[in-house]
Parts: C-alpha cells; structure tokens; sequence
C-alpha cells in the first residue's frame, strides 16, 4: 500500500475544487450579478470545506466508492463554499464588520457597489442549494434531500446566522468560555460541521463512523476558531489576506482575550487531540486526509 | 355540488397559512435574531405567494388528495413567503430602495437595525430550505428534492435576486416592453410561478397539468407586475402600506412609463385573460381558486 501524501492529495482535490467552482458559478447572470458572485467565490480562499467534505466522503466510503458518491460530493463541496462565500461577502459589509480588504482583495462592496455585493450574497446561497439538487444525476433523493436539510440548518438561525447574531450582540461584553463556544460552535463550527457530515451522507457512512465524524468535526470546527483567534493577535494582514488585529480593535471577545496567548495554545491543541482520537474511534480505513486537514488547521499560518 | 365560495376559502386558507407561519419562524433563535425574523413575516403581507402554492396542490390533486399533500403544501407554502419576506427585508435596506415604510410599519432596518436585517434575510433564506426538508414527514424524498430544486431557482441569479439586479442596473435606463417584460418575469414572476409550480408538485400533477399550470403562472406572474406599477401611480401610500409614486420618483421604468395608464390597464386585462385560458386548457376540475386568485390580482387595491 502507498503511503498517504497530503501534498499531493490537497493539490488534486483543490485543482478539482476550483475548476468545480468555476463551472457552477455562472458568468452569465444578468447585469453584473454574475461578475459579483463569481468575484466573491474564484481565486482565493483556502476550501477548507470543501476538502472537508471531500475527505470525510472518502473516509465514509471506505473504498467502495460509487459513480454518484464523487459527484454528489463535489456539489456538496461547491454548495458550502459558496454558503461560506455569501457569509464573507454581507460580513464585509459596511453595516456588519465594515472590512474593505478580504483575500488580500479589495471586499466584494469596494469592487462592486452595496447593493450588489448584497444580492451577490443572497444569490450565491441560493445558487448552494441549486448545486446539491440537479436536474439530472443518477444522486440518489434521499441524499439529495438530506443534503439540503445539513446545509439549511448549518446555515440558518441555529447555525451559522444565529452565530453571527451572537456576535453581533457581544461586541464590547464580557463573554465566559462557555458562551464563546456557543457563538463560534454556530458562527463557524457549524457550517465545518456540515461540511463533515455532508461528506459522510455522500459516502453512505453507517451510522457508528457518521457519529464519530460528527464529534470529529465539532472539535475540529473550535479548534479552527481558536486558531483564527490567535492568527488575529499573531499575524500581520499581509500574510492574514484580510485585516488583521480587528477583533481586539472592535473590543470583540475572543479566546486569546479570555484565555491568554498560551491558553488559547494549549486549548487549539487540546481540541485537536480530541478531533484526532474521534477519528481513530470511527474504525475507519480511510481517514488519512481528514487527519492531515486537521494539522492543517492547528498549524496553519493565515 | 356546493358553490365555491372564495371568500371562505381565502379566509380559512389565511388562517392556517398565519398559524404555519407563526409556528415555523422560531422566537427562539438567538441574539434578537428570532424577534427580527419574526418581525419580518408576521402581522402582515398578502400571503399570494402561499395562497398560490395551496390553491394549485388543490387544483392539482384533483380530489385525490394524499395526507402528505396538505403538509408538503403547507411547507412549501411558508417556504415561498419566507423567501418572499427575505427579499423585502434586504430589498428595503439604505443600501438598496431605501425604503422606512413595509406594510404599514417601520422597515426591519429601522426596527431592528442594518446589521441585524441583514442577518435576519439570510436566515429566513435558509428556514425557507430548511422547512421544506423536514426530518421526519411522509413527504417522499423526490417531492422534497424537487420542492428545494423550484425554490432555488426561483429565488437565485436566474430568478427573483437576477431580476433584482436587472431592476438595480435600470434606473434610468430607458427598457422597451421587451426588457421591462424579461425583468419583472425575474424579479417577481419567478417566485409567482415558482408557487404555483411547487403547489403542482405538491398535489402530484400530471405533466399536462403542470405545464397548463406553468403557463398560467407566467401570465398571472407579469399581470401581478403590471397591476403592481398601476398602484404605484393611483394609490396613496396609507392603502398601499408601503411609499407610493416611488417609482416614478426614482424615475424607475414601469409598465405605465412605458404603455401609459390606459395601455397598461389593457395589459393587465390581457395577461389575466391568458392566464385564465391556460387553466381552461389544463382541464383540472378544481380551478376554482386558481381563477378566483387572479381576479383578486387583477382588481386588487393595494
């Protein structure tokens, strides 16, 4: 058996990824729609989600990968990044963070005015949920369905708006642990989470493995916070691709002002030992990539 | 055989479509973001979208109508109006029409604040998919896939948010019928014909029914507009519930700059004409509410 190479894994799967992004995200819709969306989703980003759901359908699969399984995947992989991409874009906005630089590029309402950068935003949810239902594809319904029912409630009010919501609320209050957790478990866990399990339905994981990807991603998706925490006291913004030190600016509660710099070490890797060993309980054979994609996330540097 | 008595079918038909809605759209979401989407669909509206959805399962269904039907319908129905109320959340915003007056009330931006408008469009966006992919009903599989399919096509870059975006390019522009025509066909059309579609789907037509159906919808869509852009000149803004003569103010192309208010009357009249003829050809015995529908969009007052 061939040993496990990650570089080579992350390269093909990106290359997959972005050329996947590039067809589904349409130039041709009306009036400068297009050239927004497609501004908000190409050339940039790191698709830590879709590899993510990419990964877990492989480790699901176990090798018996069927015709349906990539595709569906691939769409459930296009449909979070673009879910993730909205997210960014109304963010930005000069109403919610007010940030004018994101992946080292001028944010979506700098470029392309408010108004578009809002329907942008609005279209490209939909366009996720268009993605993961074809009009034709041998994608079984029930999948079909049940990808829709992740993505809905990843996304939604007790997912990741609700975060967004929570943090909303936070600026400038003294928030415990707990509470943080909370608001980053939906903020950012849960579309992760979603991506996680997504790729799990496209695998037909059983029901032990699907648990056990689902305590993986959940302390993986903190572990992911955590680190963007300390990124943001750590980092300079050239490096970051987006405005760096603006949580501490904006008075936001976040790890490194509750637990320290090395606290908020200690817990990013912590929560990655947990991640590692849900992984290992799933009895999975296949789980190479997700482990990689997890010190990948502990380790990396924007 | 009784005679069909719309008014009593409206109101009980509102009654149900208000309790759905008032169940469905959660207080309990966090961070003021519940009370804001709330805000945003309760107390107000004219529930055509639901109405439609309703009235073609029922006219669809043809007297056969399975136990699934009604909940799927109901769905789909809070589903549409969810997606419906998003878009005038955003649609209001400074950033967009501006707008402080929704219904007779303070716009969701006013009330609650940009930021959280924002986030409360985006949930609702996402409760919409969410409804309408229970996670234990009698819905099969293929309608719930199908119902997600309509309602992301409808709502995205080809439908309602690519209308938008036409509408954002053409202030000032002078748009002959044709254009005007292609961008109402989006912006609100869509999801006109998107609720009679999936009301069809609900009420498992048959494939002649439903391309009758689709037919109908496309006429009472543009008809909905053209009455719309006649109110926008001949009603005050107290009956209207939102800002009158904005359009004009705006000096935004309408169906009565371009044909005038005679011509745009006769236009109206046409397209209602061909809507009601579609529901004839489609041969269903219960129309009845479908027929009744459009007279109420073609006489509406606000």
């Amino acid at each position: 058996m061939k040993a496990f190479n990650f570089n080579q894994w992350s390269q093909t799967h990106l290359a997959a990824i972005e050329l996947a992004l590039d067809d589904n995200v349409p130039a041709y819709a009306p009036a400068g729609l297009g050239d927004a969306m497609r501004y908000a989703v190409l050339d940039g980003g790191k698709r830590l989600r879709p590899l993510l759901v990419l990964a877990s359908m492989e480790a699901s699969a176990a090798g018996q990968q069927a015709g349906w399984m990539e595709d569906a995947a691939m769409r459930a992989a296009c449909a979070v990044e673009l879910i993730h991409a909205y997210s960014l874009v109304h963010d930005d906005m000069p109403c919610m963070d007010n940030d004018v630089l994101r992946r080292g590029k001028p944010t979506v309402h700098v470029k392309f005015g408010q108004a578009q950068a809002l329907l942008a935003g609005d279209a490209l949810q939909s366009l996720a949920f268009e993605l993961i239902t074809p009009d034709d594809s041998d994608i079984p319904d029930a999948v079909q369905t049940k990808l829709c029912a992740l993505l809905a409630r990843g996304a939604g009010h007790a997912g990741m708006a609700g975060g967004q919501a929570i943090d909303l609320a936070s600026v400038g209050v003294a928030l415990d642990a707990e509470a943080l957790r909370h608001m980053h478990r939906c903020k950012t866990g849960a579309l992760l989470e979603t991506s996680v399990l997504m790729g799990a339905l496209c695998g037909d994981a059983s029901a032990r493995a699907y648990e056990a990807l689902h305590v993986f991603a959940q302390a993986m998706g903190v572990a992911f916070q955590v680190v963007d925490d300390i990124l943001d006291v750590t980092a300079n913004s050239a490096v970051l691709g987006k405005t760096a030190g603006k949580d501490a600016a904006d008075n936001k509660p976040t790890y490194v002002s509750l637990l320290g710099l090395a606290g908020a070490r200690q817990e990013a890797k912590d929560l990655a030992e947990q991640a590692q060993s849900a992984l290992i309980k799933s009895a999975l054979p296949n789980t190479q990539a997700l482990r990689a994609l997890t010190d990948w996330v502990l380790h990396r540097q924007h």
